[in-house]
């Protein structure tokens, strides 16, 4: 569904660097596809968009009409992964003003990925005065920022509706079997729907984790979950005419030349919040072992006019990826000046797309001629279901590209370094020591 | 005003860094203040907070109030410089989500800053039922993406109040003395404000390119000023205890290093945009010669969960700089949990600020053991002030480090590329040549 251009790749790279990747992207398949690589208890995001669960599937389908139906507002309390994705797909698909510009339907705000209290007094601030419900997101319901915020508004629907009214409007999101969480949830009677136990955080936008979100911002989920699974099966195909070979091969290839940044870049505003998606399932699959492509975004054409000068002629370490929708969701036309003060008239009557599309093909010649290697995914459309495909894309070429660079693509051991610092310092029991090591070291 | 800390650098130099760029420093600084540099026609920056146009700041002032009494809206067309700087200083001073939380003040939507139908179409949308007016910011008038929804709501004005009210409502910051908005201002009759011939756009937001719209968000734009005449003041003096020099000075010396990367770090939503125009200021203006380092940005804690790991144990390539804003605008306090479900009340009675501030310093010793170095800015407050202070630190600082880097730190000349290729590929008369050649790289 999806299809990828590598002609502006090939001229940066020797010849018969296909084949030279060929035998590891055959090991990376078989790691992905069979379990026979490290992190092999993370692979339950393969097969999903066809395994899912389709009864909790239909109870994420009717928990969210409810949502629908009785709040104006819904609090996604999460972190990394656990609001990702979801706020990618919701921005996508709509609007990156998606509360703006949604009319009567239930505005998504997300909280708890962070520690300013002015963010989370907005959110207070922006719920407090209509019906809302909360989805809280998290494994272990131990991680401190959706903690701080879940203690936070669970108190606010307490109050608001009592116990039981806010127990009906609690949705919580977390592991099927334990932890702090899952306890609560069963003491108390929430909704339940589970992050499963082989998907990590960056891979589980595809779960309820992403699924009741999106859901409940009003959109197709079914069709996502289609377009995803077709582009399983398309994938599922070893052979280097597999687009998810070809992108893993081509950003290999390209770093192993040198390349130390890969840009993500779309031509649509609402695209923006996807890249920060994509940055943290490849930084965080990738980025170890000293290793891994660094993760950047642009958002074209605003960012010729800033970032454009450093990636035509600043340090020549990065590529970039080019995603690009085939399709608007609306038109426009130029409209002609009869006093032509702009000299656009050259445009009049052309459409948006037209200018666009002509835009694109003048930057990436731009940027080629310029030394940047071009890699251009071509999406049929800014819908739920080509948006299936591209995720279940990202993922499949990630599972495979860790492989290639020789890292458990499934882990992320260096998240905890900044944890462990920070209960260290806020007094949690049983970390005295290392709270008077780190203390010593700040007023040295 | 501000506070830069360089202990967690120094580790990562050899001994006697900074006498080492003492000398280029002195050089630039020179080149900065009395344009004994390349670039020095773009100098008009400098002494800005000083020698601004006071008349011009009143009309700013007077449009401002106007707007706000007369308008639900202000659509701001511009690209680059043209709008990243007004948008950055609005958010960082209210909310990422101004128009949703601005309550019954005017809603800024900025237009004109990219080619995408839909997202335009979403602007109109958003104006077109309410009463707006219109800032239309471009030196000359005849780039592409403000030219083309210049044209769109100059006519949706011109429709919904008539030719005469339209006028009233169309606010057209430009050159001076010449260029195709200039002679239409001039001619219909709309009030106009200057583009200086000597701020680029990358360094404009503290000229009315920058001002009105900041204004017509209801800001102090006199405090804003007075920040920057502060900082001005106090970076003017050369020497090692020049904050600016230092800045610059670690930059470099990072950059002699190794480092590839900067990554702008903050803990505030309200600062995501601003790392925007920070990459504009750095990138634009380091980037070129195949020199620079590649300017991101992260939003913390939130992409701890993102590109945390990358950071923490990927390729070592960066270093960080942080800025930290020493006071919330608001108060928040952890509630107590009697069950303490989620083992979270070591924290209870604690404040936000309190989590944030040893978040923190344990994510920064956490980089440094990872091999990061970190530059810490310490901003006194989230207000107009200081973040006047705070954007003419950044600007100073980046001409020192373009000069200390070897480039002109005032031009771009590889933004002319992708537009030169864009106007051959949309036909534009007198590309033809160019236009042929474009097509057949294309069809190849």
């Amino acid at each position: 569904m999806l299809h990828l251009d590598l002609s502006n790749v090939t001229p940066f790279l020797p010849t018969g660097w296909r084949t030279g990747e060929e035998k590891g992207l055959e090991k990376a398949h078989d790691h992905v596809l069979n379990g026979t690589g490290a992190g092999s208890d993370f692979l339950g995001w393969v097969r999903l968009p066809a395994d899912y669960d389709k009864e909790e599937f239909a109870r994420i389908q009717k928990a969210a009409q409810k949502i629908r139906s009785d709040s104006k507002a819904l609090v996604v309390i999460g972190i990394g992964g656990s609001y990702l994705g979801a706020r990618a797909v919701i921005e996508t698909l709509t609007s990156n003003n998606f509360n703006l510009t949604r009319g009567e339907g239930t505005a998504i705000y997300f909280a708890g990925n962070g520690l300013s209290a002015d963010g989370l007094n907005e959110v207070i601030d922006l719920v407090k005065d209509v019906d809302f419900s909360v989805n809280v997101i998290s494994k272990s319901g131990t991680t401190t920022e959706p903690a701080i915020a879940f203690r936070i508004f669970k108190a606010l629907l307490e109050e608001k509706y009592g116990k039981d009214g806010a127990r009906e409007r609690i949705y919580a999101t977390t592991d099927a079997k334990r932890g702090a969480l899952k306890g609560l949830a069963d003491k108390e009677g929430y909704q339940e729907f589970v992050v499963p136990d082989n998907v990590g955080g960056r891979y589980s936008v595809l779960t309820a984790v992403g699924l009741l979100p999106i859901a409940a911002a009003g959109l197709d989920i079914e069709a996502l979950m289609a377009g995803a699974r077709e582009e399983m099966e398309l994938l599922s195909k070893p052979g280097m005419d597999n687009p998810a070979w070809q992108y893993a091969a081509a950003r290999h290839a390209l770093y192993e030349s040198g390349k130390r940044v890969e840009i993500l870049a779309g031509y649509e505003p609402a695209f923006r919040f996807f890249a920060e998606w994509w940055k943290q399932l490849y930084g965080e699959s990738e980025g170890k072992d000293g290793k891994g492509l660094f993760p950047a975004s642009v958002e074209f054409t605003a960012d010729l006019h800033s970032m454009g000068q450093f990636i035509q002629q600043g340090e020549r370490l990065m590529f970039e990826t080019v995603v690009r929708f085939d399709t608007a969701h609306t038109q426009l036309t130029i409209p002609d000046d009869p006093e032509n003060v702009d000299g656009l008239n050259f445009l009049s009557g052309k459409s948006m797309a037209f200018v666009a599309e002509r835009a694109l093909q003048g930057v990436t010649l731009a940027h080629v001629d310029g030394g940047v290697p071009n890699i251009l995914l071509t999406v049929p459309a800014r819908d739920a279901r080509s948006l299936g495909a591209l995720i279940y894309f990202f993922e499949f070429a990630c599972g495979v590209s860790g492989y290639l660079l020789g890292v458990n693509p499934f882990d992320q051991p260096g998240v905890e370094a900044y944890k462990n610092n920070m209960y260290a310092l806020l007094g949690k029991p049983g970390y005295e020591k290392q709270k008077a090591e780190l203390e010593k070291r700040l007023e040295s």
